[in-house]
């Protein structure tokens, strides 16, 4: 599979910023992580007054063939039950967006149901869920790779519509498993160390869930080295979609925040597969999994919230939105301590 | 002094939310803190769909006579620089309360200028900023409960207009120091463990103002047993001034959004003076000033944004809002699993 080339950061965009930064009405550097937050999205867009008020949140739903082994407390039928109250407004990503003036792309990329021809729904169903990956490879590689397409396709779509800002979202019962497994292998980390209570399984749960994660894992023996084969055999397709959406903003110079477990392993994929996205990389927020601490540290990204959530759709990542803006609009609407004048320091 | 009482909080508020936090789509206790704050708000405002949306933020100047022992690098005539330069728009809490829909309410209590009659600020100047602690109190009793009483009156006035959330912010240079001090005396520490840079000393301004605080608390003795006894002795009017504001709100069940040090320091005398207030606050953020941390552990509190920020003005609050936005839109946005015909867990 080829991939686009993606460009560099825009090192005098950031420096200019970091400029401006300096000469704002606050103590020098008091802004914290907010004024770190807007010199790398200077580097990403190449602008040194970045706009990043157009956004969407691409939520992209699939079921996987792991969810038979009762990995989770909901039953499969909930994937497509959640997409329909996102496409009706009432889920928590709905709410979180209206709040940030956000978008959201709904995006069957394999759910094990028939929504019909039903209109604000992206038809792109490339399988009806994943094979059990306890018997073998989850997703062949056709399959990932027509899946990474659509991700690919969908986030093009979006920013030729004008949007600046994306944020990749899911819908997947079972899928922190495929999430988990594939943090572990990707970090040389036992499962024990990686996986947690999805959305809500008890402690006997959680033992059985490791214990699937690491028998998914020595039945497939995906190479570490080899992402795609990651992909194909302990992934998902939601995943493999979030994963082309990193490839193809980054290609676009339009920076990606991400939600939680299962949003950052599709981004550790996509570096992985192309090492140059991660310079577009924000981490919205720590999620209450615990591999997901260790994914970030992985990625070498700060989260902006950390507030014990766990929701997945893209939530998190819709609340980060507050944040980059305050970044952004310190950095464009402060006064600097000529135009205010006020001393600088002495 | 007399103080108004605090009615309790409305237990069965809480309950009512938290009950229907676990009716909506999303895995039980999914949305983390964010839950938590809802049933928190619930009961300090005592209904079951808290509207919050109308905010803002008290923003309190004064000077302190410390600032002559150079324990900050930028000169005493920034405060009221800085008050201008919030009447005009340009500074930090001017971005970040227009990106949060908040209004901002300037208060001259005791700064060492003369503004004359200009409008948008309050003009309740105490005294010209306090004495230089370090030959003797701060302020007298008079002037100390002068201050708090024009707090509460701002607060009052503000929310007499129909805000629903106030949070608590300050310009005021060289006012880590008295905030430091409060901070060791109310806490048992001692002054190097919680005495920061502030606006940005260097180590040897550090450890200079580190021997200044140790100073001021030993020439003057307070009693931590008397707030009163510490906010006069080593306090300020700005400081007085917010716990003023905590007092009156919380005795009206208006929640409190503290900001960083001297917002919480101004928070913790309030609860030393009145302690069902604690009751009423929310921490906006964890600033990175070390003795902020320390404050909010001992008033309990969770702070809801940590991006190393230390700009204060009120800043860390005002971005707190969208999260406390957030957190009362998915309890009253989101769908039940009834309404959206989601299956529940199994």
């Amino acid at each position: 599979m080829i991939f686009p080339n993606i460009p560099p950061v825009h090192m005098e965009a950031s420096a200019t910023v970091r400029q401006r930064q300096n000469s704002l009405t606050k103590p020098l550097g008091s802004a914290g992580f907010l004024e770190d937050l807007s010199v790398q999205i200077a580097g990403m867009t190449g602008s040194a007054v970045p706009d990043c008020s157009r956004k969407a949140v691409i939520v992209m739903a699939a079921d996987h063939g792991i969810a038979k082994e009762g990995v989770s407390p909901y039953p499969q039928e909930v994937t497509p039950q959640m997409v329909m109250n996102f496409l009706h407004g009432g889920a928590a990503i709905n709410v979180l967006t209206r709040q940030a003036n956000s978008a959201v792309v709904i995006v069957d990329i394999g759910v094990a149901h028939d929504f019909g021809p039903i209109p604000g729904i992206y038809h792109r169903k490339v399988a009806r869920g994943t094979a059990n990956m306890l018997n073998g490879p989850a997703m062949n590689r056709n399959e990932a790779e027509s899946a990474i397409r659509v991700g690919m396709e969908i986030a093009d779509e979006t920013i030729d519509s004008g949007v600046q800002l994306l944020a990749t979202g899911e819908m997947g019962i079972g899928n922190t498993t495929p999430s988990a497994a594939i943090t572990a292998v990707l970090c040389g980390r036992t499962p024990a160390e990686v996986t947690g209570r999805g959305t809500g399984i008890d402690e006997a749960g959680l033992q059985k869930k490791i214990r699937i994660v690491e028998r998914c894992i020595a039945a497939n023996q995906p190479d570490p080295k080899d992402a795609m084969d990651v992909l194909c055999k302990i992934g998902g397709l939601e995943i493999a979609g979030m994963a082309g959406v990193v490839i193809a903003a980054a290609a676009r110079r339009i920076p990606v925040v991400l939600d939680g477990l299962i949003s950052t392993a599709a981004a550790a994929i996509a570096v992985e597969l192309v090492p140059e996205t991660k310079n577009y990389l924000i981490a919205g927020h720590q999620s209450e999994e615990i591999g997901h601490r260790i994914l970030l540290e992985k990625l070498g990204l700060r989260p902006l919230i950390q507030l014990n959530m766990r929701i997945g759709e893209g939530t998190g990542a819709a609340l980060a939105f507050h944040v980059i803006d305050a970044s952004l609009n310190l950095l464009r609407d402060m006064a600097t301590f000529e135009q205010a004048g006020v001393s600088d320091k002495g």
